[in-house]
């Protein structure tokens, strides 16, 4: 299952799920901004809906139906559409500015920032997320994730799983694809990586989703590491 | 001479003279590269010809004389022409190679690490280099320089000065040009950067170019800020 991990050089991360627990924390933050106006919502919903409109709205620029647009402004439309059904109609603009950078100030899974500095005393570790560099900066600033370098879709303007992404994140490190390690909890990310030229290891967050059944164990075979957290995946890596 | 640096939320940094020592570390690797070859070089003159090539071939990139090329290329391109005039024709590929990436590692000054550290406490601060991605990812590493993010001309297809440059790190930031300030040891720079919208600050860095009088202080009338060194221009931001 494991590789010689003296060839590999960079770590790439999905952010999103893998590295910080964006149900939990959008749903706290959601429940904050809905108190101001009386308002008790049903705050994991909220999150998923939010989540769920993500994936559809990306795809629409993958395919060319919108212009490039980065995910603060996707997340943004999704938002402003969300909201009448919630009851959030009365939000101002400075509060829904406000709520829309909640994807700014997610909080990290516990192992999060012990096993990314343990990664990065061997390795680059880079994001390689469908956020935005904004968004990626201001959270590793909030959570205290010791990045190496903030890569992003935005820098391609091809999202994820578009190789362009990839293969530019692998690019815009110096190295080579193969060099280059793709870190993620969702298979169709780490597939498209290794479609790509990438290593892969897969990053078991039975959490991200809620306590939902089936979805901490990839059904894909072949990825070149299964972790159970970023700790362990240090420990297997050597480091 | 200062503003109000509540306003403020961004600083970008110019890295070569203003962060990291490219005179010294190139000397210091030049000599390196030199010895097993027997050769004694006057790394200093070897150090300031190469970096002297820099700026018009960059020149030759924005006037559109030559396609888009990175740092590492034109470093490599550089170097190759110069080496015979140093005697040093007779180092390999790998030799070569190494000594490129001596650029990647380069030593910061001695308050650079300090100075990042404070002024991170209360903005965001990156790199606004045109040195690429790779170079100054590797160059943190090396040097420990806590970058909340790495952005490069590179990432614009435009050096320094152009306004894009600045423009572009400022949006890719999220902030507007007015609440980003750019930090450097060289006035044009700042004179580019000021006239695209950003707040500036000259650092003095009387030893870039070894001890030559003249270079410690602006000409230039009319930044908002001019610091001996990076821990003094926390203090003057009330850091």
């Amino acid at each position: 299952m494991t590789i010689d991990a003296t060839a590999l050089r960079a770590l790439t991360f999905d952010v999103f799920g893998t590295v910080v627990d964006w149900r939990g924390s959008i749903a706290r933050q959601a429940t904050l901004a809905a108190a101001p106006h009386g308002m008790q919502i049903d705050a994991s919903a909220f999150a998923d809906q939010w989540r769920a409109g993500y994936r559809p709205a990306m795809d629409r620029v993958r395919k060319g139906e919108l212009p490039w647009m980065n995910i603060d402004t996707l997340h943004r439309r999704i938002l402003d559409e969300m909201l009448p059904q919630f009851g959030l109609d009365a939000l101002s603009e400075r509060e829904r500015d406000h709520l829309n950078r909640a994807w700014h100030r997610l909080d990290p899974w516990p192992d999060s920032v012990a096993g990314l500095t343990r990664l990065k005393s061997k390795f680059v570790i880079a994001t390689l997320s469908n956020g935005n560099v904004a968004l990626l900066t201001n959270m590793a600033k909030h959570a205290g994730l010791p990045w190496d370098c903030i890569l992003s879709a935005e820098l391609f303007h091809h999202y994820k799983p578009d190789p362009e992404s990839y293969l530019g994140a692998a690019a815009m490190l110096g190295v080579k694809a193969g060099e280059t390690m793709m870190v993620a909890a969702h298979e169709d990310d780490l597939i498209a990586a290794r479609a790509a030229g990438l290593r892969t290891a897969f990053v078991r967050r039975p959490l991200e989703f809620g306590a939902r059944p089936g979805y901490d164990l990839p059904r894909e075979r072949g990825f070149d590491y299964v972790a159970d957290d970023f700790v362990d995946l240090a420990r297997q890596l050597g480091v």
